[in-house]
């Protein structure tokens, strides 16, 4: 079947973002100073290092809600199930299989993948295997991809309504969505999915939704770089 | 593969409930009697289906939020896949093909399953094919899933790990989730996921959720029956 | 008190705010089309006002979150106090009588301010009073901010905690408010607050809400045009 | 004004719960167990007390949230205004100062309330004032009372609308509020709402909305045994 390919990596694009430092200063020094709190964003507002710092130490999370990042993401469906388990202050819209004819791009774990589970349940650790598990693993998901796609194509060919043929897919299939969230909720999906030695409540995610989340974690701190240092600084734990 | 087993249901088991058209009408009366609005729990209360009704017209929709219902539902993951976006007042818990080995449980089209698709996007209707297309789905759907299954062991012998190997697994494979919600966010959920006549907003649900959905709303019906059939009557509409 | 100033007014500064019609457009049909959504930004996109209108009508609420308005609000606490009651996307942060001494601003209504209630609740409607109501009506309301505010600050004089002095301040005082929500939020916002012969469902807002809310919807308006007429064509139903 | 009462308490009761620890570990184990999750409300389950302890430590929060507490509060306006702030998996329904006229009930601290307020923002401590400073704030407060009901009556005899002449009124007078919640939110409101010697991050909560917390609270180890041990054991912290 020359018309499927094969993907290892997780695909995030930014569409947009609003917000900086600047709005997180502003949101809480409402608190203290009321309307006064404007001057926030002036060009010779003062130093905004400890008033953030403060804020992320001690879990004052509302003034981080004033911003909103939008990324379009390409990822197998596994991820994208974990992905829409995240419901507070996260947008989404997916691609559908009931509207249109999926792509044949299908996830495949690349070498640097570990494949072996280690560790009880909730401490998982994943650990290389054997040399050829990865092309063991490649050869069963590509047989597998093949097979799905065939018995799909079969299902739409004989005119089979798009909802009912795609159950044959498997969740390795890539799906593409907009995905909405503002600087904390993205703060708390940071937190959970993803590994840090900084963290001060380990994590245990997934490598491909880790893979997405650092992207969106580039984009954090290159637009939020005072709070992202604080988030990290003070145990990545969401304020 | 004589382990695997096909199913055509969507299973729906009440976990937990709480609350009663009296909640619904005391929480209401708070805001014209305040604390008087205890007698709403009264055994001889007055009638209640004016006030009800007249909540649910006029899409006042908070005093519908004090009452919870769990269920445990059994589905294939593409109707799981819908039932995780709706957010706002549903909790999830569902099975891990990342902790646990999944059962060999697939979903087939029974008879009644309309399998072609007709008109537009967003309208699309669903009508019965030609007598052997069902057969035909269904020998697909089971090639597929014998495919899969046998592709899943085979990882899981050689001791790759669950997470890995589910990549194989279908959207057809059935998981089970404990969901919790309130009645105001359970109409949310009927008022799109189910299709009727009722509905002010027409609704063009997939089958199988709908299908989960009707459960549902036999619980809602006999747990608050003066409050469905004011939903009923204002046109389905979540208030 | 010379320091004590009155005012009828309910202000509304726009912050920041991000995404477009395009926006919308293009998480709408990423359902249909997938990837190739991001044409929906290009400088030829096709018209967007079929598709908008089709989403507002058959209420497919979610691609109208992919966007963000933070407004700053200076209004009185009974206003705020109906403004924190909006919790589904959306985020504030407020001035706070236990970290500041509030400022003497105090809220009077003008002459267009009507001041009898006439019908029944949940239905009420507000006429035009006798020609020297509103001066009854201002100053008692005069006396009784001045009284408040010697009382404030008598104990504030003596030493007595923010927190505690402020418990004298009549819900007329003026606070100052980071308001950030999304299009769709907003639109639920409008919905209910603000009152209008198009709407499917009436509503019966404070004036003072509405105000505030007109206020939001001319810089809802200004940065979503298209979808902000599919809303008024539509019933002003939040989709 | 004889009419006039005072109080210094916050009136919590509660009027609905539905969940137990054991709801929490069945919607806990069906990741890992699935189907066979429903065990976990056998009599004879096996200890609960582990798995709990472990959710709560590692900060696994969803399996807290199959639950639900209705209390009604009859609590001052500056209490209702702190408990609003919570939005995620709250629901509240709160007596109206635009339909009814309000009871003339006023808040005035009592003798054990701690009246200065020492320390930097963020981290105020109280401390007792002067033998004489409560009976201060107390004539204050009631004086300040009684003008603004006489104010309030003024206007409503005149046909002033409620809602308008209700703007006088202190933040100190009582209003009743049906408040529902899950445990998880409960979890959130009380790290963040009291303040504890075994909290990890430790808070900062005004006095009379703590004393509703603690009221809360003490529903809460009730009906949640297990689970509130884990909670105080593990900082307070909410999962």
């Amino acid at each position: 079947v020359t018309e499927i390919s094969y993907d290892s990596h997780m695909h995030v694009e930014l569409i947009q973002s609003t917000g900086t430092d600047k709005t997180i200063v502003a949101a809480a020094r409402v608190s203290t100073v009321g309307e006064l709190s404007a001057d926030s964003f002036a060009a010779d507002a003062p130093d905004q290092t400890g008033l953030i710092n403060f804020l992320m130490k001690n879990r004052h999370g509302t003034p981080f809600e004033h911003g909103l990042f939008t990324f379009r993401v390409r990822v197998p469906i596994f991820v994208m199930r974990e992905l829409h388990r995240h419901r507070i202050a996260f947008s989404f819209n997916e691609e559908s299989g009931r509207y249109k004819k999926l792509d044949p791009v299908f996830f495949v774990p690349d070498v640097d993948r570990a494949l072996i589970q280690t560790g009880k349940p909730g401490h998982y650790v994943y650990v290389p295997g054997e040399p050829d598990d990865t092309q063991f693993v490649k050869r069963s998901i590509e047989r597998n991809s093949i097979q799905a796609w065939n018995e799909y194509n079969l299902m739409l060919d004989r005119g089979i309504a798009k909802e009912v043929a795609r159950m044959v897919l498997p969740v390795n299939i890539y799906s593409t969505c907009y995905v909405t969230c503002n600087p904390r909720s993205l703060m708390a999906f940071l937190s959970l999915r993803t590994k840090s030695d900084e963290a001060k409540f380990p994590s245990y995610p997934m490598r491909e939704i880790e893979q997405m989340g650092f992207q969106f974690e580039d984009h954090f701190s290159e637009r939020y770089p005072i709070t992202h240092e604080a988030f990290c600084k003070n145990g990545r734990v969401s304020p």
